[in-house]
């Protein structure tokens, strides 16, 4: 594995952002970048890292432009890692025409639709590629320490990931407005349909939180923000009630399981940029 | 005057951002937008107010969305006006051709050639219309109590309105890599040379910082930051050390003009988002 080709550097809350770019095995050898962030503090020791998976639409510069996340993240020492959203640039019939779907919308999953079974393997991209990479370009990152959070279909990814993990990656888990239970939910249905050759029946073995988390016994350490004035909230695309059942009634309490409705609040970065303190804060106590 | 529309309501960080359209009559009858944000603190009472001007190429929303300015302002009281950066639409040949001239490049001026001067009057729109448009709405905001401060172009806006205000209008100003002699660098120069009919020569009346400080002999309260990593301070488009100079010779010693050399850092928000704190901070001692 070669190592990733440095495009630029940029000094940030003490800390540095560099973004990157590699040939993907994982999505099918086209070109993918990633953003990093490594606070003042890996400049002298190895630093924890906490993977941010962003929302529909979106690329690996959101979450770090808007987010809101390198001041609190420089003081407690730990690295972003802002990996992109789908891969790009596949050449599949359809990948381009909704906002959706495809293109932006790679929900965290591998496919086994043979569509898209070559790229769409956006799990072994963020849990297995990126932190070889990471690895090859001996970054001064100790990736024994992960956690994980992401915003809507980065939150259901982010869920999804540090719950299904067999070897435990993520220490800790939150998410803004996740997507909690895709397989009731038109997003994820349009996705696992079009994704997965079992479709929603198979999305329920690995990729639904609110599935996931009635399996799990062992402690958790899961921290959700949603905010009452977000739309796709009111449309029921997120459905956060329903994973918070599902973990009380597998025994999560409020130590292990936190939900949060915040009101008036909508669905945008104006949200995630007003909890990141508490989010980086969060992680920190276990990283 | 009428008042202007509500276009939408964003809540963050426990405050509300609002955006704003109506017709401006200082930019020619267009329609202008602008964001206000109004900290929790504006719900029992009325709060101080304090300017963010933007740069080359930006709109009302680059400030409010990448800036890190939210927390801060509302652990401190402060409401937040993002202006655009120059009439929309104005329809004059050749305003859409360069990226540092026409279009998003207003400079915070009054137009005096007569190609431009029915429209691009930022300063009349910035000084004195906004705060208009503000009290028409019945805003929560003490008019008698604002400070401004502005990034790049934004900058030089910034302290040249507060430098030149004939009512002592702003009680303090603050600028991330402000242009700060623009009659000696190429972005000033081109534009006075477009929008006044005295060229650059006419600017140095009002329109350049270095040149307001020599002739201010009372006390002022001004921070500057800028990053040794700027690539247009490296092309001397943004001289700090002539306005650091002309302030120490008019007088004016560290407590009243700050400029700070920040190690590393570049002209974009990541920049801006590290010191948004401290300048909100500062500004806060006198609102």
């Amino acid at each position: 594995m070669a190592a990733p080709e440095l495009l630029s550097t940029t000094k940030v809350s003490g800390g540095e952002l560099r973004k990157y770019k590699f040939k993907s095995a994982a999505l099918g050898g086209l070109d993918s970048n990633f953003n990093l962030f490594l606070p003042p503090q890996a400049t002298s020791g190895k630093v924890p890292l906490l993977v941010y998976l962003a929302g529909l639409t979106c690329t690996e510069d959101n979450g770090a432009q808007k987010g809101g996340f390198f001041g609190p993240a420089s003081a407690k020492g730990i690295a972003l890692l802002f990996p992109d959203t789908s891969p790009r640039g596949a050449g599949i019939d359809g990948e381009d025409a909704d906002w959706d779907f495809g293109t932006g919308a790679g929900f965290y999953l591998n496919a086994t639709h043979p569509k898209f079974s070559k790229h769409y393997n956006m799990l072994t991209h963020v849990t297995l590629e990126l932190p070889q990479i990471i690895d090859v370009a001996n970054l001064p990152i100790d990736l024994a320490r992960q956690s994980i959070f992401g915003h809507s279909m980065g939150g259901h990814g982010a869920l999804t990931l540090y719950l299904a993990s067999k070897t435990n990656q993520y220490r800790s888990v939150s998410a803004f407005s996740p997507i909690c239970n895709p397989v009731n939910c038109p997003w994820g249905q349009k996705a696992f349909d079009g994704y997965l050759q079992g479709g929603v029946a198979e999305a329920k073995e690995q990729y639904d939180a609110t599935e996931l988390i009635k399996k799990r016994t062992d402690p958790v350490r899961i921290l959700i923000d949603y905010g009452t004035g977000d739309n796709f909230y009111k449309q029921q695309q997120l459905l956060p009630e329903n994973f918070l059942k599902a973990a009380r009634d597998a025994g999560h309490d409020e130590r292990q399981v936190q939900v949060r409705s915040q009101e008036g609040y909508d669905h945008s970065y104006y949200f995630i940029s007003t909890f990141a303190a508490d989010h980086i804060n969060f992680h920190a106590e276990f990283l």
